[in-house]
């Protein structure tokens, strides 16, 4: 049954997304907001809007009771979690579906399969997708452990098994570090995720993280494509792009075929992406992780692709089968997301709130920015740093960059101090224009360059 | 040679969008501007500026000699004359031959054929461009107008063959009328456009308007498709589409061939645009005139085929051959533009300039919204009152228009009267719905539809 009345249970500017593409389903929105984002623009665009709790996101955007709550007294029949907080929270999904909510996302047990970042593996196996040579499961035993690094050789990654967004990863690069790691790492899953199990893969040095987002309805799979996101600080993705430039045509074909077969296997429903390594020397890649939400970087597919994600997955929650064949994906052109963040890049990214006392939005052919600003809005300090995406197309790479360098020179975020000078400087270097990058190459290039990263 | 310096002697909106471009290939531009336009956001958006007279046109932005002198000034080496204002005027074009300078546009041959009415029909004619019915050439003695009459019958149009823009058209129902008319028309046009002559053509009832897109490097000519701008109002475009949901595929093809055909036989260079009346009834086109500029509607076909329109005209007058090859363009989804003006629905489009108290731009995906505004902004009385455009895309026509609707209710300009409900209240009708309308359907629809524009 198609949806009519839909609870977004984020903020920021995903709630912002949510909202537009449903009020263009002609569904009726309602944002559920902690206290602190009464004044936010998602709350201005919604229908209307409830509050769950104060600021702290336990209490509000992590508060299962509280969201159930706020659907039932808004007579919402679904729910959109967005990305981060409850997106990929298969209790949340279940809870849901208790209380008779269309929850839009894949089931609870894909959620669960996929969130379990061994059992994500051993399904990739099964379905054929390349994976990380590592431990085939968990490591329970130094003995096991010992015996997968003879095969990798050091460095390798401790993982959690329950982790996820790149947090919890550690790197041991000799016997003595791996020793002293592994108990580290087990407290910190325990404490993190609930779960101290581990895993172990090898380090691929130098690679590319690639990504493909995939649209399923529980019986049929379709990718649109491929997404590169290699610039990465802190395993936070700062810049990404698609299609990958550094994908020969033959390798993306069977890239995408082995997401559309992975998805397809664990018989996936709603937007995904899977997670790979791509070593560009070998042209080998590995599936790492699914990702069973929308996410952040999403708009540089729409853009390509012409395939507006958001809906989508709001009409296969709503009951529809996918509409689309694979044959009507095309590419177009490329496309480049860059993340505007309240951090000061010249005092090492100290996140900077404050009120924006003036805001130009850059515009123009091609030009997309998905933000949660207003002129007068007071940033609230509880919350992560995203102030804003600037999504770029244009008929090739080349041209992208020169169309975002001219849109950050509209961008004026006046009062806060943004990421702005962050992607000046990397959109102007030469191994960006050459995409002569890996996913550890923006740390390095964060330490030569400091200098050209001038506070605004 | 590449232009290194671009004058953009305009201003407005097709200001900022022209800035835009340049900026994008790396060319310094130059603003000239009266002095009511000194707080203009192309100024601040220009690298630099240059005042060139007070507010009346004729003594700034229709001032050959001060912007001739303003680009001397400033070594510029083109000048972008926008629309309007001096866009289609070959004595400009002359004039920046004699002083060296790039006009950004077709040679002033073309714009003088063009421009005259009868002689843009003749070379149509000669193409094998269909062409609507009516006085081979100027009408100079009743005795010819008679002769011509009887043939196309009553109602029969005056138009001034040094017109435009839909200016100085008239229409005679019967001989008495036509009699008492075309004195009025021969005055009319000598007035306004120097050029008392007159021609003749048969009223198409029921006609939609629908133009071709065209780029040409006076050699070579591709088309980008079609646009229907059948929404009119005292023949001013306020609602336009890309493409035609009225045009067959065949039409279509033959529609397009032949606007290549006629840019071809003129070698035509720079972006154009040859407007029709199409019959729906019978499948037949007319070719009425051809607009040697850059039109206020080229967003929708940049959204469509992906092609800069303004970075093409800006490549082609810097001395490149066309790149793009016909088969190169090809459509994707579907694109509305609607004109946002300072003008009171409520009050018979009554001017409404003021300043801008709060601005909240539209955005998301899909969503263009070209304009002169910004917070804080007062509107100069001076000029038109379009204060910008609106421009959506999506998978299809549906699609677009609900996408429309949901970035309407976000645009929000506090302090000043705009359009607004005239687009939501049409983008609500079925007729709209349907497209089933015709070049005088919106004057009809404005006199039973006055109580829905409410004042905002």
């Amino acid at each position: 049954m198609p949806i009519k009345r839909l609870l977004i249970a984020n903020r920021g500017e995903i709630a912002v997304r949510i909202i537009r593409a449903a009020r263009e389903l002609g569904i009726h929105t309602i944002q559920a907001h902690s206290t602190a984002d009464v004044d936010s623009l998602a709350v201005k665009l919604a229908d209307e809007a409830i509050a769950i709790g104060p600021p702290q996101a336990a209490k509000s955007y992590l508060n299962i009771p509280a969201i159930i709550d706020a659907a039932k007294k808004t007579q919402a029949d679904a729910v959109h979690p967005g990305y981060g907080f409850l997106a990929e929270n298969a209790e949340f999904a279940d809870a849901c579906a208790v209380a008779g909510l269309v929850f839009v996302g894949p089931s609870a047990n894909a959620i669960r399969m996929m969130g379990d970042k061994v059992a994500a593996r051993e399904a990739a196996m099964r379905a054929g997708v390349p994976t990380v040579p590592g431990s085939d499961g968990r490591v329970d035993d130094l003995e096991t452990a010992r015996r997968v690094i003879a095969e990798t050789g050091f460095p390798i990654m401790i993982k959690a098994a329950a982790g996820g967004g790149g947090r919890g990863i550690r790197i041991a690069a000799n016997p003595e570090e791996f020793d002293r790691l592994v108990p580290q790492a087990k407290a910190e899953a325990l404490a993190a995720f609930g779960d101290g199990g581990l895993y172990l893969e090898k380090v691929i040095e130098r690679a590319r993280h690639i990504e493909v987002q995939i649209l399923g309805d529980g019986h049929r799979a379709i990718h649109c494509f491929e997404r590169e996101c290699s610039l990465q600080r802190r395993r936070q993705k700062v810049w990404e792009e698609a299609p990958s430039i550094s994908l020969p045509e033959a390798v993306r074909r069977k890239l995408c075929a082995s997401a559309v077969a992975l998805a397809e296997a664990v018989h996936y429903s709603g937007a995904g992406t899977l997670e790979y390594l791509y070593d560009d020397a070998s042209g080998d890649f590995y599936f790492i992780e699914m990702n069973t939400r929308i996410q952040v970087e999403h708009p540089v597919t729409e853009f390509i692709t012409g395939v507006d994600l958001v809906r989508e997955m709001l009409k296969i929650a709503g009951g529809e089968k996918l509409r689309l064949k694979q044959s009507d994906i095309f590419m177009r052109g490329h496309a480049i997301e860059v993340r505007i963040n309240a951090e000061d890049p010249a005092q090492n990214f100290m996140p900077a709130p404050g009120t924006v006392t003036e805001l130009r939005v850059p515009g123009g052919n091609g030009v997309r920015f998905d933000t949660l600003l207003y002129q007068g809005y007071t940033i609230p300090p509880f919350y992560d740093s995203l102030l804003g995406k600037l999504i770029v197309w244009d008929e090739d790479r080349p041209a992208a960059i020169a169309r975002l360098i001219r849109a950050l020179h509209e961008l004026q975020i006046g009062g806060v101090k943004t990421t702005r000078s962050l992607h000046l400087a990397l959109a102007a270097d030469p191994a960006v224009a050459s995409a002569q990058f890996h996913t550890r190459w923006l740390e390095g290039w964060l330490e030569s360059n400091a200098t050209k990263l001038a506070a605004e």
